[in-house]
C-alpha cells in the first residue's frame, strides 16, 4: 500500500510500503477513507519528536472503514466505518480504569504515527480496537467525523472541562488555529458570558467570531489590556493556551482572575518561565493534558444532532495520493489560511467489506 | 502600648505606639496574649515585600481577648479570648461570597501587619471581626491555638485540599519547617498511604517522621529517586512545596505522577521554570493560594478534641516584651532549631474584660 | 402603606397597614416598584405553612427602589434600583460562611413573606440588606428582574446544578410551571443533547416547546415510555421535580436511569414512596433544596446581557393595587393560563429618592 | 466437583457439579481457597431474588488460585493467588469506560452467584478475568483479603465515598453487621471528627466501639436524640444505612442535618417513605448504589500495609465442605454472633497450578 513515511528529520515520502496485518487478537485493520494532518505531525517531521523513528508512517486522526479484526474485538465489525482516536486503551492499565486513556500504560496512549505506524496510510492497524475506534453513524460526514479523532476532544477535555468553562465566565482562548478554535466552539457548550480569542492572524479571529468568540483581539495589540477592560480589571475566569510557545504560556497567567484557571492545550517543546512571584497568592490552578477521548461518544452524539459547529474548520481538500502536497499547504499555513485538510473521498456510508489490495 | 514596628529594610524595634481604636463598626479590639511569627514576616524585615510601610506594626497571628466592639460586632464580646486569623473577611464582596477570604476585595484578606497594623503588640485593631476572629473552647491552649491563625489551614488549604490528598496516596512534602511539617500532620487526616518528606535539616526530618511522616529524605541526595523508587518509578500523587524558592518548586514538577497535582504552598520571590516540554503531556495539575481561612472552624474543633498533635512545632516561648529577641532566634532557625516561636502567657481562659492600658 | 395581609386559611385582604422602619442598622427600606406572586404564597393562603401566622404582609420576591438604609448598609444606597431576593443571609452563620444561605442560622434564610413581613406591599423591611439585595443594571426590565427573585436562581441552583446537568445529557422536566419553565431555560446553559418537558396542561407544553424543550409529553400519556423510547431503554441522565406531589417525584425516580440524579425542586405537603426495592442497585443521587440564590449575580449578568429568554414566563400584568385580583388570576392558572403575574410599574431607572409617604 | 447449589426457596444443598470450564477467551478458572457468605446470599436462599434460578452455584466472594485461562486474558497467570471481586466488568461498555462497573452493560457487574454460577464452590469460572480478579501480595492474608471481596468496597464506595465524609464531620452509621462495620472502619480514612454506630444487638457494638465508633447507641433508645445532643440540634453531616429496611432508611433521613447526605447502602425488599414534606427544605442528598469496586486496588494496598483493621470482622472458620454448616451458622447470627464466616484453608501464597480435579 501507499503510505506517508518519516525518514528522518525534514524527509518525509508517499510510498510503498507493506500492508498492515492482524498482531494481535484485539487489533482491527481499518481502510483509511479520510485522513487529517495535525500540528504535532510537523513537529514530528522537524524532528523534534525523538520517539518517532526513521521508517514510520504519520498520522492519528482518521475515519475509515474496518477490513478486518482480531478475535477478541467484539464492538465492531468489517464493513464498519469508524473513527480512529488518536488515543488507544488497553483498558486494564491503572490509567484506562480511571478513563485517562492518555496516559495508558499497557500499550495504549498516543500511539499511532508516534511509536507504531500511524493513518496517514492506505491502510492501518489500530490496537485495542474495542476501546480505541468508534462507530461512525451515517449522519456525520467524514470531513466532520475527522475532527473528532483529536481536536475536538482535546479541545473540550484539556481545555474547556480542566479549565472548568461555566455559565458567565469570561473565557479566553489564546490560538485560534484548529484547536483554538475548536476551544470556542465547545467552550459554548458551557454558555460564558463572554469569549475573546487571541491570534496574530486576522483571519483566523474573523473565524473566531463566526463561530462564536465575542471578542477577538491581535497578540500584539497588548490583549491583556482587553480583557482587563473586559473584567474591571479581575482577569478571565479561565485562560486557554492553545499556541505551545511560552510567550502564550506566560500571557495566559498573566490574564487569569485571582481564583482563575489556565488550561494549556499546547505542545510545547520549551520551558516556560513561572512568575510565582505574582502567582503564589493569586489561588490559580494550572493544568496540563493530553486528551484521552472519554468524550469522543458525546461528542460525537453532539455532532450527529447537528449541534457542533465545525464546518469551517475544513479549508483544504486532498485525494489521498496528494498527502505530500496536502503537508506543503498546511505547513505554510499563515500564508495559504490553512486550518484543518483533509485527505480521501466523501464516504458516507460503508456498505462493503472491501478487499484489501 | 508597646508593638514591634518595621522602620524600614532590616530595621525593627519594640517601642511605643499610640493604642489602637475602634475605626469602624464592624471592628474589634483585642489584647494580645499569645503570638507568634512568621516566616513572611521575616520577608518583610528584609524589605522584599513593598506594601509594607515603616511604621506598620508587624504580625498577622495572635490569640488573645476581646477588649471592646463595634456596634456592628455580633458574634463576639468584650471578655472573648478569640483567636485572630491571619485572613481578615468583609463578607460582602463576590469572593467573600464564595469562601475565598483570602481573596477579599472589600477591604479584607491579608491585612494585618501587612496594610494595616498586626498582632505583634499589646493590643491590635481586628477589622470585620464577625468573619475574622474565632471564640476559642477553654480547653484549646493558646500556644497550640495560635498555630491555627496561619499555619495548619495554610498547609491544610493550600497544600491538602489544593492537592486533593486521598486515602492511598504517596504525598511528597517538600520544606519540612512549620508549614511543610503542619501539612504532614493535616495530610494524615486522608489517610494517605505514604508521607515522604524532604529538607536539608536533619533535625527537621527528625520531627517530621515523628509527626507522621512514613519517610523523609534530605534535599541534596536526590529525592526524586526514592520517590521514584517507592512508586514504581510512577511519582507522587501529590507533591507541596513549603520553602518557596524556584529549585524545591521545580523539584515538585520532576517528582509527581502523570495525573497528579503539584500544590504551591510557600512564599515566592522569583519566577521558576516550568518544563512545559515535559509536563505538557502529563495532565498535572498546578495551584497555588493564599489561604482562605475557611478551615479554621473545622480545625479548631479538631483540636480541641486533641486530633491535632501540634506541641512539637513550638520550640521557643518568650515573654511579650522579648520581641527582639524571638526574631534573633527565628531568623536563625538553621542554627537554633526554631520552628515556631511564641510570645506571651499560657493564658487558657479568659475571665475579665481587662482595661486598656 | 397598602399590603397584602394574610389574616389566616383563605383570607387575605389589601389593606392599610403601617409603614415599615428600619429596626436593624443591617436593614433597608424598600420601596416595591414590581412585585410577583409564587406557587408558595397559594399554599401559605391554604393556610399549608403554619409558621405564616394572621397578620403577616405576604411575598417573598421584588425589585424596588431602596428608600432607607441601616447605619451598617454599605453595599447599597438610597435611590438605588434593587432585585430583593427570596433569601436574606446573615452572612456569619456556618451555613452563610458556606454560600447555603437559603440555610442561614442567623436570622435569615427565607423570612419574607414568612416568618417577617413580605413583598406584596408600597413598602418592606429587607434585613441583612448588603446580602440579601441586588443593585440592578438599568438595562435589566423590571417584569424579568423579579424573576431572578425566586424562580431562576431556583430552577437553576435546586434543578440544574443539584442534578449536575451536562452537555449531552437527557434531562427530564416534570412540571412546566414557571419553575419548570425556568429550569428548561437554565438547563440549556449546559447544553444538554435533549429536554424533555411533562405536564397535564397543553398550553404550558406549547411555552416549554418555545422555550427550547426538545421534546414534551403530557403527563397522561405514560412519559416514562417516551423517555424510556428516547434513551434505549436506559432513562434520563437527570429528571427535575417542579410539580410538588408525591406522584411527580415517584414517575421521576422511575424515569431515571442507572447512575442519574433526581432533583427535587417542588414544594411537598406529603410524603412520597420511595421505590427502594428497586433504587438501591440503580446508583441514583437524590437531592432536595431550598434556594441559595448564590447564582443571583451570575444570572442577573446573563439577563443584562440579553441571554436568558424570559419574556413568556410572564403573562399577566397588574397595577400593584389590584393585589387581590392578580391573586385571582394565579390561582386559577388552569383555567386562566396564568405563568407568572407581575404587579407594578414598568420602571427602569431609578433616578431619585422617593419620600416615605 | 462440589458446590452449594440453590434449588429453590429454602433448599440448597452441598453437593457434585460439573467442573466449569472456559467458555469465552476472556475467562479465567479459578480454584477457591476462601469463601465467604454475604447477607445477599440469605436473601437468594429465601427466594427474595427472582433472578437466581434453581441450579445456580451461589456466592460472589473469594480468594483462590488460578487454575487455567482463555486466550484473552493476559493480567493473571495459572498459579497466580487473586482475590475475586464481586464485581465482573467488560471494560467496553459506556459504564465500564466510567469505571462504574456494578452498572456494566456488557456482560458484566453483579453476575456470580446471581446470573451465572459462583463462588462458592471448589472452582470457579470468572468472566471478564482481566478485570473482575485482582493478584494479591503474599502478605495478605486469605481470610482479610476475601473481605475485600464485597464489604470493604462497598461500605467505603456506597457508604463513604457517596456519603462524602470529611474531616470534621459527625458520621452515622444505622445498622452494625458487617458492612456497617467496613463502613465505620473505612469512614475513619477521612477523620471525621465522630462516628455514631446504632444496632440493636450490644454485642455488635462493641465491635464497632473496638473499631473506632466514637459513639454507640441502641437502635431502641431513640438514636435520634443522642445525634440531636451531640450535634447541637443540628443532625450528622453523613447517615449511612447499612441494614435496608425501611425503619433504618427513615430513620436516617431523620438524622442527617440540613445540607448533609444519606448514603443507602443497604439492599431493600421493600418501599420505604420520603417526608418529602420534611425534606424538600432541608438541602439533602440521598444516594443508592450497587459497589463499583474502582477502590480494590487502594483497599488492597492499604490492608497489604496493615492499615485496615480487620481481623474481628471473622468470626468463625470453616472447611470448605462444611458449608451448610456455615449457612447455619452464619443465618443465625442474633443468637451465634456471627459477623463474617469463611470457609477453606488459610493458604497465604500459591506457589504451584494444581491440576483441576
Amino acid at each position: 500500500m501507499k503510505a506517508l513515511v518519516f525518514q528522518g528529520p525534514s524527509r518525509t515520502s508517499w510510498r510503498d510500503v507493506p500492508d498492515p496485518g492482524i498482531k494481535d487478537a484485539a487489533d482491527a485493520i481499518v481502510r483509511v477513507d479520510t485522513v487529517t494532518i495535525c500540528g504535532t505531525d510537523l513537529h514530528i517531521v522537524k524532528g523534534d519528536v525523538p520517539e518517532v523513528v526513521p521508517g514510520r508512517v504519520l498520522g492519528h486522526e482518521a475515519v475509515g472503514t474496518v477490513v478486518e479484526i482480531g478475535g477478541d474485538v467484539s464492538t465492531v465489525s468489517p464493513g464498519d466505518r469508524v473513527l480512529i482516536s488518536c488515543i488507544s486503551a488497553c483498558g486494564r492499565c491503572r490509567f484506562c480504569r480511571g478513563a485517562q486513556y492518555g496516559q495508558c500504560r499497557g500499550g495504549g496512549g498516543w500511539v499511532l504515527g508516534h511509536t507504531i505506524d500511524g493513518t496517514q496510510a492506505e491502510y492501518v492497524r489500530v490496537p485495542f480496537a474495542d476501546l480505541s475506534v468508534h462507530p461512525l453513524p451515517g449522519a456525520v460526514d467524514s470531513d466532520d467525523a475527522v475532527l473528532l479523532a483529536d481536536i475536538f476532544p482535546t479541545s473540550y477535555e484539556v481545555g474547556v472541562l480542566n479549565g472548568n468553562v461555566r455559565p458567565g465566565d469570561t473565557v479566553v482562548v489564546v490560538g485560534a488555529g484548529p484547536i483554538g478554535l475548536a476551544a470556542v466552539i465547545t467552550a459554548r457548550l458551557y454558555s460564558p458570558d463572554r469569549i475573546i480569542a487571541v491570534d496574530l492572524a486576522e483571519s483566523r479571529l474573523t473565524t473566531a467570531r463566526a463561530l462564536g468568540a465575542d471578542a477577538t483581539v491581535s497578540a500584539s495589540e497588548e490583549p491583556e489590556r482587553l480583557v482587563e477592560d473586559l473584567t474591571d480589571g479581575l482577569g478571565a475566569d479561565v485562560a486557554m493556551e492553545a499556541v505551545g510557545i511560552p510567550e502564550t504560556f506566560e500571557m495566559c497567567t498573566r490574564m487569569v482572575r485571582p481564583g482563575g484557571r489556565v488550561a494549556n492545550i499546547g505542545v510545547h517543546g520549551k520551558p516556560a518561565v513561572l512568575h510565582l512571584e505574582d502567582l503564589w497568592i493569586k489561588d490559580v490552578t494550572i493544568t496540563t493534558g493530553l486528551v484521552d477521548t472519554h468524550s469522543t461518544p458525546m461528542l460525537l452524539g453532539m455532532m450527529a444532532a447537528g449541534r457542533l459547529p465545525s464546518a469551517s474548520l475544513v479549508t483544504h481538500r486532498f485525494e489521498l495520493g496528494q498527502m505530500e502536497e496536502a503537508y506543503d499547504i498546511f505547513s505554510r499555513a499563515a500564508e495559504t489560511g490553512a486550518l484543518k485538510v483533509t485527505l480521501g473521498g466523501p464516504q458516507h456510508n460503508a456498505v462493503s467489506v472491501p478487499d484489501l489490495p
